[in-house]
């Protein structure tokens, strides 16, 4: 039969996991802390614990083709997850052997922005489509490239770190890579809240609801787009500012691969127009005649938790 | 028997064209300026009539697997050259089924750099190789991007415009496009030349050999790069500041793509250390760890003549 496929995805805070079948149906599903477990052993262990069941009750292993996980740092060559800033585990990680040898089940393993694109080929609105890129827009900006129905790997597996590519030369720093002027820094969820509180700083005197919250803590990507909603002058220039830089990039990946549609996803997304009307305005701005009013710039329509279990899956259905 | 191809290689000023065996060995070559006649149809006629007798040397067209083309703006799944702005024929030309009318043989046409990407791949130093990059810099910056062994088109066959990716926001405009801060205002010839003409401008006391050059013609890369090598400070900081930015974006594609090499081809190529070296000082300090010391950069062992001729009718035997 091997009528179904696990999809696990691993995310710095949640690992969410369920059996999905052919059609792209969630049939059960469950997710379980990250860092809850010191060792990946241990975690692969409650992971076989809570999946046993729902194996079990579709019909055991013999009905499943196979495991797919979408993780920070996956490496679909190798099958390991490698130097992943955000996880506990250290170095490099064998996982997707180890799974293997817990499930007795034949896995695949890529990074979690590879598994989105890869989602959004099969079951969202890149359904049918050969060329597409999808940005995801969360605490970090990751990318999965669709080249000829291909995932983009490159010769060691690692292709496809837009968030990493220079926008802004000599611009803000990013903490993790020591990059300057990098997308990453600017398009997700942190690189809003800092540009919001730099916006803030440098203009004092311009009245604002986000000055009422603490910039400790309280100036999240969230609240800014709450008080851009309200009108806020501030809270809107933060979108346009971080759109134009988004849209920038866009242009220059457009330029790259010709894509017939950049697929946006992630937390960020859910600022609707806000983001969207000044990134398409400057990704259009930027684009050389032969590119122009061709690209379709769209928001994923897959549920965000339902997306990472489709995206991880589809890599059994390959 | 079919061992032949015909390479034909349009540029903007000279046409090169020659008879190829399956190893790689240009049998015969000749030339023709490309802007010679109006009408395409006269141009593609003068093309038969020199290439005629190269044929019938070679055993007439049955020997004969087909002609590849590499024109500016060609597009491969049209076979059309359209809008090429250093060309005279305007608007949209079926090239390649004008030319495969009038031979009679099979014909395959994509754009200079995809070609030149063909001939390091079957010819050059990226034999063998299934992920690598070309970047033409010349006049202007082209280039050709190979993934999984394959010329990424894109889903209209106009993919891997890498000169005009945004790498100085709002930085120098671009003529022929508009936009502004593009690789191919820095990273070219034209670009050198203007980066020369800006320097002497701003530190107007800093003596020069370039000065001994009349600003309205007499400066060329060529000349840039001849003071560079007799020491002169500016001609020197020309080619670190076109390094600087070319290695950014060198990183960037990299990012894209994660590519085993980087192959750099045409003029510019010729001022050797002088452009390589700062150029991957600053790609590799700004690739994120994964990517360093990892990616082959270099210049293209072709000759530039054959390697056209090469690269184009590499496209037959694919």
């Amino acid at each position: 039969m091997a009528d179904f496929a696990i999809g696990i995805d691993i995310g710095g805070t949640n690992t969410k996991f369920g059996v999905v079948d052919k059609n792209g149906h969630i049939l059960s599903q469950d997710r379980l802390l990250t860092n809850k477990h010191d060792a990946v052993q241990d975690f692969i262990d409650e992971l076989h614990e809570k999946l046993q069941p729902m194996i079990a009750v579709n019909g055991g292993p013999q009905n499943f083709t196979g495991i797919g996980i979408g993780a920070p740092n996956g490496n679909y060559y190798t099958g390991n997850i490698e130097y992943a800033a955000n996880l506990k585990w250290r170095g490099i990680i064998p996982f997707a052997m180890m799974v293997s040898d817990k499930f007795g089940l034949k896995v695949k393993l890529t990074n979690d922005a590879n598994a989105a694109a890869m989602g959004e080929m099969m079951y969202g609105c890149a359904k049918g489509m050969k060329h597409f890129i999808v940005i995801t827009l969360g605490t970090g900006v990751g990318s999965g490239i669709v080249v000829d129905g291909k995932i983009v790997l490159g010769h060691d597996g690692f292709a496809g770190e837009l968030g990493h590519t220079i926008i802004r030369p000599g611009g803000r720093m990013h903490k993790g890579t020591g990059i300057r002027g990098t997308l990453e820094s600017y398009a997700s969820a942190t690189g809003v809240r800092e540009t919001a509180i730099e916006m803030l700083t440098e203009h004092p005197h311009v009245e604002s609801l986000l000055r009422d919250y603490s910039i400790n803590d309280l100036i999240t990507s969230q609240t800014v787009y709450e008080c851009a909603t309200k009108g806020d002058k501030i809270a809107n220039d933060v979108f346009e500012f971080t759109g134009q830089i988004l849209g920038e990039a866009l242009a220059n990946f457009v330029m790259f691969s010709s894509p017939e549609a950049i697929v946006l996803f992630g937390g960020l997304t859910k600022a609707g127009d806000l983001i969207m009307n000044p990134t398409r305005q400057a990704m259009e701005a930027n684009l050389i005649q032969v590119f122009k009013n061709k690209v379709s710039l769209m928001f994923s329509e897959l549920k965000e938790a339902d997306a990472a279990i489709l995206g991880a899956s589809a890599l059994v259905w390959e």
